[in-house]
């Protein structure tokens, strides 16, 4: 009988080990895509891209055994030869190149130039090629800074003894109400799709106090804005036990915290290759709601228009003040307006038309709803019924509450936003692998 | 302005603070769930249910400031007194209570017994009252090792150099063919839930060369039986420059031994509560899909009825052999039939009929498939036009592989079947927080 015991180590080194010191002068196998060719005549340049970024392969005349006239970009291959210091070369080093073999073809010339620095195309034709354009090395950087950010939310949570939940997608109603749901048949009863795991997080933290969920969440919207998308990754927490509305915000300001470290320790390369400059994330300044659109209204002179809402407008303008009046990249905005928030959200006792809760706001743009939530059962059916809401089908949900809630809060943050704040870039779809919006199905 | 500049520090300690020796005869803040009370006329204990276990509260007679009569189950309170040892409390520890105050009411009285060890009730019950149900020990603690299972899988690929994706769950098609979608309108087009990320991940090979994926896919079957579920969590992997089927399996062995040495150190807790024996992982065989059927035919006096299926019993009495024999809890099977897997399995050059592939099986059930997949753009078509199924619908999933892919591979867990298997259930709906089923949507 044959055993499996384990990862066997391959002869093919990858970029982080060729970098070791003691491997200048020594012979090595490498595999990776051609990423380019560029003959000089006598001398000819291959660049093989591999995970962890470029590496330089130089073919002298008659020296290797395989030809560098039988190589196509975007071949893989498999080389061998020696390694060389030369500064001119990514990270410092390059193979000589002795001999190889090519592993797997390429069937027609790659329809975009990712071998260029910067991917100078339209997003519709980087979506449109997705699995060709994110080849490309600063496209693909953005998405490992998105995995660092997953990463950061996911060991600072574990850290403060939050619990990982997996909640379902497929329900019998939405959480979050209003009319953006998408609807399914199940077994010939009416579904829809979760517009956020907001129940079942709340009914969770009776049982682990403390959990998150990092997963998909499903908005019918027919917005078509650069920064509204119908399918997005909701990084989601909910805690019992709060004192107050501030102890979610103040776990949100730990975990940015954190993540950054994280990203500066271990994306740095990622960082570096996107020329990102990491936000200050030591003190975050919070302002109430009604404070904040005052604030704009005098420094910008802008009319208020509607004490109870927030225009995008307003909303840049707010983070435009906090950055020049106190160099912020982040601010929360706290105490909206209960008619903008759902039923579950817990107004405030001082004035009611207002609610415990917050955004956060990345850049002037709202990357971050969270508050506290009512946790006693006969408030929660008072505050239902004065919505003119039904109970049905939320028995369940509210049975939670009936045996018993501590207090809590919790959030949700959009994956994509912030990572297309942080990066830098305009367009929450430059920032998602797979964009859904009104016009996008696929790939 | 007002600032946050992170976590600050709550005087109600957690277990693992009060567990320090020092703590012990020194006044303690604490806050819970009134898990259970017992009432011994002059003393009282009130157990109290915090996230990390269970911690024995004593009330004498006219010492506490807060009466024990006002407590009722359910409510939750903070609690202060002195800390004392007693062998006979959860982890060794009492707190002498000297005072206190309820935090939450609760408003009816438990419709489950959750605060004895074992709840022995029906799994309808437990599941139509989830957020009770899962308040108590033994039932939480399963979704503990599920977490563990989950980080284990991302940190083992992660320090393996994979990428963490986030694909969409709402597509244009299925990926894996079949009857089995869930369909739904995307704003007057057709469209599906994901069966699995298979495409997408694949996609993303020719990008970063490794990747995974922990979320929901989505399966419409009408099977209603104790493996099946109609949403699940798949954690998904799939990686490039493979050698062969083999460094999957090997790449899983890797996974399984460092997520059992992970729960041993991090979830000995939860391991204890629920008594289980980590399977061994040193060492796992392997076995022909052909040549497993004929060791159980022997062995059980059992007739091949179709070489080319394998059913369920088979499959249990794999599982039974392999312990008799080896003392093996999993074992890989592999080369399974063409004609049972998806046309992007790559199939044996000795003998077409067979692919290079597996599942895994733990205790004689699947919890894994995967194995090679075709990387070539022309085989693929080529075996796309065999099956009489239509390129329509697939250009970009294609033209991947037109643009050139690595030799490549990659396989899906079943997170809720390797969580049952693990802690020794036999229903997956009981190793799953709300379980999706032909007849249940809710909660």
């Amino acid at each position: 009988m044959e055993f499996l015991s384990g990862v066997t180590k391959k002869e093919a080194l990858e970029l982080s080990e060729l970098l070791a010191p003691e491997r200048i002068g020594s012979e090595v196998k490498v595999n990776g895509f051609v990423h380019s060719i560029r003959d000089m005549g006598e001398v000819c340049f291959v660049v093989l891209r591999k995970r962890e970024g470029l590496l330089q392969c130089v073919f002298e005349e008659n020296v290797s055994k395989l030809s560098v006239k039988k190589l196509k970009e975007s071949q893989t291959v498999e080389l061998f030869g020696v390694l060389e210091e030369d500064a001119r070369a990514p990270h410092g080093v390059e193979l000589r190149v002795k001999g190889g073999e090519i592993l797997t073809a390429t069937y027609a010339p790659l329809p975009l130039p990712i071998g260029k620095w910067k991917l100078n195309t339209s997003l519709e034709a980087k979506l449109d090629n997705r699995s060709v354009s994110l080849r490309n090395v600063r496209e693909r950087a953005k998405f490992r800074i998105q995995e660092g950010l997953v990463r950061g939310f996911r060991e600072y949570l574990t850290g403060q003894q939050f619990t990982e939940i997996h909640t379902p997608k497929i329900g019998a109603r939405g959480a979050e109400g209003g009319a953006n749901i998408f609807k399914l048949d199940y077994f010939h009863h009416p579904a829809v799709l979760a517009q956020s795991p907001q129940f079942y997080k709340q009914m969770m933290v009776g049982v682990f106090d403390r959990v998150f969920e990092t997963g998909p969440v499903f908005r019918a919207e027919k917005h078509n804005t650069k920064r509204h998308l119908n399918e997005y990754t909701s990084l989601d927490f909910e805690m019992g036990y709060i004192d107050s509305y501030l102890d979610i915000m103040e776990m949100e300001t730990g975990f940015l915290q954190y993540t950054m470290k994280l990203l500066q320790k271990e994306y740095a390369n990622e960082l570096h290759i996107l020329n990102v400059t990491l936000p200050d994330t030591d003190k975050i300044p919070m302002v109430r709601f009604d404070k904040a659109k005052e604030l704009v209204s005098e420094k910008y002179s802008r009319r208020i228009r509607n004490p109870f809402d927030l225009e995008p407008e307003e909303e840049n303008l707010i983070g435009r003040y906090f950055k020049e009046e106190y160099g912020a990249d982040f601010v929360f905005v706290t105490h909206y307006p209960s008619k903008k928030r759902p039923f579950y959200a817990m107004d405030d006792p001082v004035d009611p038309r207002f609610t415990l809760s917050f955004d956060l706001l990345f850049g002037g743009l709202e990357i971050t709803t969270g508050g506290q939530r009512i946790h006693d059962y006969q408030m929660l059916r008072e505050k239902i019924a004065a919505r003119g809401m039904t109970e049905e089908g939320m028995d369940m949900y509210l049975d939670t509450f009936k045996y018993g809630m501590p207090k809590h809060g919790g959030l949700g943050i959009g994956l994509e936003r912030l990572t297309m704040k942080l990066v830098g870039e305009e367009n929450v779809r430059e920032t998602t692998l797979f964009p859904r919006d009104l016009s996008r199905l696929e790939p």
